[in-house]
Order: structure tokens, then C-alpha cells, then sequence
């Protein structure tokens, strides 16, 4: 796909989230663009200086003004991934932890040690996700150095914005012989070519891709992999991603092992850094909150998976209260949606349900301890987009000047799956909450990443 | 639309689970309707009676063979919507429960005393639904007996298959002044009204759309109008609906008012009879629940809806085991989908979250009091299909002998929205999982009800 926005002046309407609690909707705004795809200036319909630059984009044929009943959105930013495990989405997921684990996932990420397959699934993994509007994605690999490059590779050749780690897992009791790195230098070399591969990648000028250091969690590493990974991600001043405090029985592994949480132990490694993305974190304490807050780490709440395997729910508003960045996360394929939408809409019910509890044997202020969990949807999209970016430290998420041109164009009017508005009836912000509960991928009319047209049909 | 597989022969691969605990995979499996679009033998590849069976159609010009790739599956079966407020599905789900109710959705069903209204809204409405593979509705319309003759209208001009039912709601305290029946004779005729015309409709010889007595719920009526409505249920044999032990307060308030739980209550106004399906029912006891059963009602289980409005979740899992009919709803809109494979996927990671509990600050057995509450695929299908049918009585859900046609096929291979099965990976059982986990609307191809075409392209 070859339109490109860049150096052109885009006319739309729809909404934005750049800060949390502030939604901006927009109608015919004029966003310009430079030749890197970044946001120069936006203007607001009614000043002379709008009419001057928009006859003048006219005139110049830089002028891209996207169809009415259209909304262009900021690109969905996923900070969970697990990219091996995209084939088995929507399967297993009636079997036990244990099975799931042991008899599905660990022998499917194997599986990437054949090169072709791992050409073959990422290449359609990379496509669905831009498809369905993840134009930012935070990815585990698995610990195949080649498969882990394709990866990459694959990013750059669909333009999607990625952040990829080699999964680094070495500990002989926790990890099957079939699927862990023999060494703690098999795990660091294994990271350390991905670092290279990507840093130096011909096609990877503009640093679409990032690599990333990756434990899968404490459990799965030996202290002395995680201690030379923490020693690594400083030198390379590199993002770091692993799982944390995700389940009852993940969380008391590392207070019997280490006699300190997750976090704690993390940052004493020098994994907890500005920037490092915690997965789930549902057993945090608030003190864990406030060390993730003073290293500048973040989130990645997913709470479709807090389901299925953490007996529990993030504590999200709580998490925001205390000012901890927080993204959201698919979690492919412990969560059976690969749509970041799905994690939005995910979030809304969860923080329901840790506020009211679940059980109608239980009194109503028995089922839950907590108060005001749930959130609004302005919150979501916030997460969804600058929020996940922000975790990341990247230039995304929003059209405010300076930030790099991630959008999405959504179609309700989409004839495979339209979204109905009823715009005699509702309009405002309600607008927006009827397109965030009702896209879905069909909806999804065009994507753009670096201002490159990446999905969609070229108008 | 107007092709019909009457008097067909149908060759298609696919599922279903006519019982629960039980699914069927078949492949080019024949089924042959008669000219009522009733199933009236099928036959799996391999036998002669197969061979001499598919010869003859093919010769006769009768044989219907669906596209290689695409899985036939029953027709969904949604126990629970508010037809008239689909207008508002995924807005105004931010608001408090009564702010919802009074600023949004009263307001909205009171506008469906403008007829335009009515038949532009359910016009849409049913369309919706049946392309995203909803065969059969049970519907609560309004309190307006001219709109609710237009959704009856509606429903057979598109050919759904529905129970409708006129809402009755009389009670001075509890209904706003500008939306509630102004007395106990204005709800019984406007109740009858509905009956009289639906059973003399003269496009509705095959009894494709039924009247339902409907009680909005005991709060928002009267005892003599309950009264009433039992006794005019009785007199007619009407199929019977309404909310029953939703939420703390709407429980509590039936035991306040009638000294019992809303079951009992509506027991002794001879309104839980055979096919009264209970919308939610969160609350109900073990010894309500012995009682439904008893009396072969029903419950919706609304498990999205629950998340919004009830503050607990139905323990699905202790009515199955208890043998009380249940089947799925969308609750449209409490619940922000239309999609009642939504409320499939919903039932599922309820149910994980109703045995786990949510509250990461409680103890792993204090969050919930119960275990073994998740469900899998195999029940959530059934629930969804022949579940739902057993409900209410209906002779659809499942492709056995003697079953009408309600089908809808699956193209997991749609452009907009494609599910990835990898079948090389992955077979039986699995796949079948990830077709629900995957399906949206932009993957049904084609929806029979009554074996005629009612939403996509004849081949
Ligand atoms: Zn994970
Ligand atoms: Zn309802």
C-alpha cells in the first residue's frame, strides 16, 4: 500500500483523548502534516488562518478531506501481546491453567523455531492487528533468535509500530526442556542479536520497530538471567516488558522465592525503569504502586484474560488514583480477542465488577472491598490510545502538534457491520461510546501508521 | 428475499448441540426439508441411502450445497430484549441505573407512541438482528399497543421469528407519569389487543410471531394488575415474561412489599408457568430455583447486562445443575451489544469470574463463595441455540428430525473480518470454539428462518 499522508493536509472529524479525563471531538479539523508524517499545526474551523491554510492546501492538491459520517480516531496502542500465540486465539481456553499451558501454549511457541512457520503466522498476525486498528504494538516473541528477527522484519514490511522482545526463560524447574533457553547466555545472547538485528535494521530509520528485554516473569528465570537482563536493558537504555503479580499462585511463588513482590524484586534487577510494562499486575499492593509510579514503569491492564487466568481483576482506578501509567492489553491468546477494542470495552464491565463483586450469596458490600472501581469510557479511550502510549514513551496517541500521524478511520455506515448512531437522538460524546462499543474490525475503514497508509483502501 | 430452501436438500458442514453437554460436528451432512421449511431427515456421507439420496436431489435439481469453508450452525435464540430501546445501545452506559432509566430510557420508550417512530426504529432493529444471526427474539415492546402492533408487523415482514409482548406497567409510585399505563384496564387491553391481533394476523399463518404477557416487573406493577395478567395468560396459554430478582434493590423491594421472593410472588398470580422465561434472576434461591423448575419456566441469562445493572452475576451453573431451562439474552440496552454471540462469549468469562470472585484484596476463597460456577463452549452453545428454543417451547435450535430450519452459515473467511481456524493446527471441537470466539456480523453470510433466506446475498 502506497498512499501517503505526508506533506498533506488531512480534513476530518472525530475524536481524540490526550489527556485522561478530557475527550476533544472535532469536526472538520485540518491537520498538517510534514514529510515525516508528524503533526505540525491543527486548526478548528471558524479563524481566517483555517480558510487561508485550507484554500491553500486546496490549491496545492494537498488536501485529503476524509468522507462525511466518517470519524477519524488516534491508532489503538496494545501493550500485551504474546505474538506466537496469535494461531491458537479463541481455542483452549476451557482447559485448566496447567493444560493450556503445558499442552497447548508452551508447544505452540516452539513451533517458531521453523522458520516458514513463523513467516507464515506473524505475517497474519501483523496484518490482523493493523486491520483491527493496533497501529502500536508491544510484542513477546518467543526465544528463537531467527524467528524473533521475522518478527521484526515483518513489522517494518507492514509499517506497523512495534516493540519486540526475545523471551528470555531459563529456570530448568519452571520452563518444559522443550521450550526454555539452556543458558543464561543463550537467554542474553538471544536478546542481545535482537537488539542488534533491530537497531541496525536497514529499513528501521525512522526506529518504527524497538527491541525490547523481556523475562517472561520472575518464575520462568534463574536471578541470574534476570540480574544480567537488568544490567543489559540499562546499557541499551532499552524499554523492558515481563508479567507481574498476575495470579494467586504467580505472586506467592516470588514472595516465597525472593521473600518480596514482583516489583520489588523486578527493580532491585534493574528491570523496573521508565517505560517497563508490567502485564496485569492484579496483586499489586500500594506500595508496589507507588514504586511502578516513582520508576515511571506502567501497566498493561488486560482484563479479558484477568478472566480467564487471574482469579481477579486489576485494580485499574485505584492503579490511576495513585497516578501509575496504565495501557491496555489484548493479551493474545490468554485473552480470545486480538481486537484492542474488545480490551476497551473489556475494561468498563471489569471495573464494574470489582466494585459491585460477583456473588449474589454474598451481602452487597461483602462481594467486593472496593468502592468507585468502575470507569466512564472516557477513560478507556484515553488508555486505549495515549495512555498505552505514554507507557511507552512514544510520540503517539493523539492529534496534537508533535505527535506522529497513528490514526484510524472508522466507517459506522460500514455495510458488513454498521454501527447505528442515531444522530436525531444522540450526539456529543455519546457519539463516541456508541463507535467504541459497536467497531469492530469491519468498521475499520482505513489505518495509518508514520502517516503511511498501512489497511484500508487508498480513496 | 425470497429464496427458500422449502422442499430442499441441504448439503453443509457444521455444528450444533441439541443437548447440553453435547455437541455435534457434522460434515456434508444432507438435510432434507419439506415445504413447511421443517427438517425432515439428515444423513451423514457414507452410507448407500446417502449416496441414492444426494443423487436424486442433485437430479431433481433440489440440492442446496453450501461453499466449501463455511459451517452451518443453528440460529441464535435471544431470551431477552427491549426492542424499543435499541436506539440507545452503547450510549448513556456511563449514568448511574436511575439516571439511565429516567433521563434515557424511559424517555425513549415513550417516544414510541409516534408511530413514524416505531416503524422506523424496529425496522432497523430486526434487520440488525437477524444479520447478526438472530433467529428467534423474545421481545418486551412498550406500553403502546399501536407500536407494538408495528414490531409484530415488522418481524413478519422480515420473517423473524418473535414473541412480543405488550409491557405492562401501572403503578403510580414506580413508573414515571408520561410512561406508564394510566390504569389496571388500559394495561389488560392493550395486552389483549397485542394477542388479537398477532393470532389473527393474516401473514402470520405459520404462528411465527406469539404474544407474551408481559409485567415490566413486580415493582412497576400493581397486585390486581398482576392479577390480571395471570389470569389472562391462563385463559389464552400465552407465553409469559419478566424481570425476577435482577438486582439487590429490585429483590429486596418484592420481599419488603409481598413478604416473599419475586418467583413465589409471581407463582401465586399464575404467572410462572411453562415457557415464563425470568429475565436475570441473579437472586434467585435454591429454593426459587426448584420452584421455576417445577413449573418448566425459564431464566435469560443476561451475563454483559448483569455487569452493567445487577451487581452480581446469575450462578448459571447451579441452575443447569439443578435442571432449570436457561438460555442467553442481550438485554438491549443494558447490555451494549446486539450481537447475542456476544452474550455466548460474555457467559463464559462470567461464569470465571463468578467462581474466582474479582477483589484482589480478598483471599482466593473469599472473593467467591462458590467453585465450579464456568461453563464451556460445549454449554454456552447450547444455551445459545436449542437452550434458548427449549425455553420457549419451540421446535428450532438443532438440525434433528422435525425441527424447522433456522440456520445461520458462518464464512470465517469474510474479507472484513476473517477468523483465522488454522486448521492444520487445529480440528473437531476447536474449531467450533473459534468461530464463537471469533464471529461478528460481517462473518454470517446467509440466515434462514422458516428455511427462507431472511439476511444475505442467494446464491
Ligand atoms: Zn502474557
Ligand atoms: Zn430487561
Amino acid at each position: 500500500m502506497s498512499q501517503s499522508l505526508r506533506g498533506k493536509t488531512v480534513l476530518a472529524s472525530g475524536f481524540d483523548a490526550p489527556a485522561r479525563g478530557e475527550i476533544r471531538r472535532f469536526e472538520q479539523l485540518l491537520i498538517i502534516l510534514d514529510d515525516a508524517g508528524v503533526i505540525q499545526e491543527t486548526h478548528a474551523e471558524g479563524s481566517a488562518r483555517y480558510e487561508q491554510l485550507l484554500s491553500h492546501a486546496r490549491q496545492a492538491g494537498d488536501l485529503v478531506a476524509q468522507p462525511a459520517g466518517t470519524y477519524l480516531l488516534p491508532g489503538f496502542v496494545d501493550l500485551h501481546i504474546h505474538a506466537p500465540q496469535y494461531p491458537q486465539l479463541g481455542s483452549a481456553l476451557d482447559q485448566p491453567l496447567d493444560v493450556w499451558l503445558k499442552t497447548y501454549t508452551f508447544p505452540l511457541e516452539a513451533k517458531y523455531r521453523d522458520e516458514a512457520f513463523a513467516e507464515r503466522a506473524y505475517g497474519i498476525l501483523i496484518e490482523d492487528l493493523i486491520a483491527s486498528g493496533t497501529t502500536t504494538a508491544l510484542y513477546f516473541g518467543t526465544i528463537h533468535p531467527a524467528a524473533n528477527r521475522i518478527l521484526a522484519d515483518k513489522c517494518l514490511e507492514k509499517g506497523q509500530r512495534a516493540l519486540i522482545g526475545k523471551v528470555a526463560m531459563d529456570h530448568k524447574e519452571l520452563c518444559p526442556p522443550e521450550y526454555r533457553d539452556a543458558s543464561v547466555d543463550e537467554a542474553l545472547a538471544g536478546t542481545q542479536d535482537l537488539i542488534d538485528y533491530i537497531t541496525r535494521h536497514p529499513d528501521n530509520s525512522e526506529n518504527r520497530v524497538k527491541p525490547v528485554v523481556t523475562p517472561r516473569f520472575i518464575p520462568a528465570c534463574t536471578d541470574e538471567l534476570l540480574g544480567e537482563l537488568g544490567q543489559l536493558a540499562g546499557a541499551h537504555n532499552c524499554h523492558i516488558q515481563t508479567h507481574a503479580s498476575e495470579g494467586d499462585w504467580e505472586h506467592n511463588h516470588v514472595l516465597d522465592r525472593h521473600g518480596m513482590s514482583d516489583t520489588e524484586s523486578l527493580d532491585r534487577f534493574g528491570l523496573l525503569r521508565e517505560h517497563t510494562v508490567l502485564a496485569h499486575g492484579n496483586f499489586l499492593s500500594l506500595v508496589d504502586m507507588e514504586r511502578i509510579k516513582t520508576r515511571k514503569a506502567a501497566v498493561a491492564h488486560c482484563p479479558l484474560s484477568n478472566a480467564y487466568f487471574a482469579d481477579a481483576i486489576f485494580p485499574l482506578a485505584v492503579a490511576l488514583e495513585k497516578g501509575v501509567r496504565v495501557g491496555l492489553g489484548t493479551d493474545i491468546s490468554a485473552g480470545p480477542s486480538s481486537s484492542l477494542a474488545n480490551s476497551l470495552r473489556s475494561s468498563l464491565w471489569s471495573g464494574r465488577l470489582l466494585e459491585s463483586g460477583t456473588d449474589p450469596a454474598m451481602a452487597p458490600g461483602e462481594r467486593s472491598s472496593r468502592a468507585g472501581q468502575r470507569i466512564g469510557m472516557h477513560t478507556a479511550f484515553h488508555l486505549a490510545t495515549a495512555g498505552g502510549a505514554e507507557a511507552l514513551g512514544l510520540p503517539v496517541g493523539s492529534f496534537q502538534p508533535g505527535m506522529i500521524f497513528d490514526a484510524i478511520l472508522v466507517d459506522p455506515e460500514a455495510k458488513a457491520a454498521p454501527i447505528r448512531l442515531w444522530q436525531d437522538l444522540y450526539g456529543g460524546d455519546e457519539i463516541l461510546e456508541k463507535l467504541l462499543y459497536g467497531v469492530t474490525r469491519a468498521n475499520i475503514a482505513q489505518v495509518w501508521i508514520g502517516a503511511e497508509l498501512c489497511a484500508g483502501e487508498a480513496v
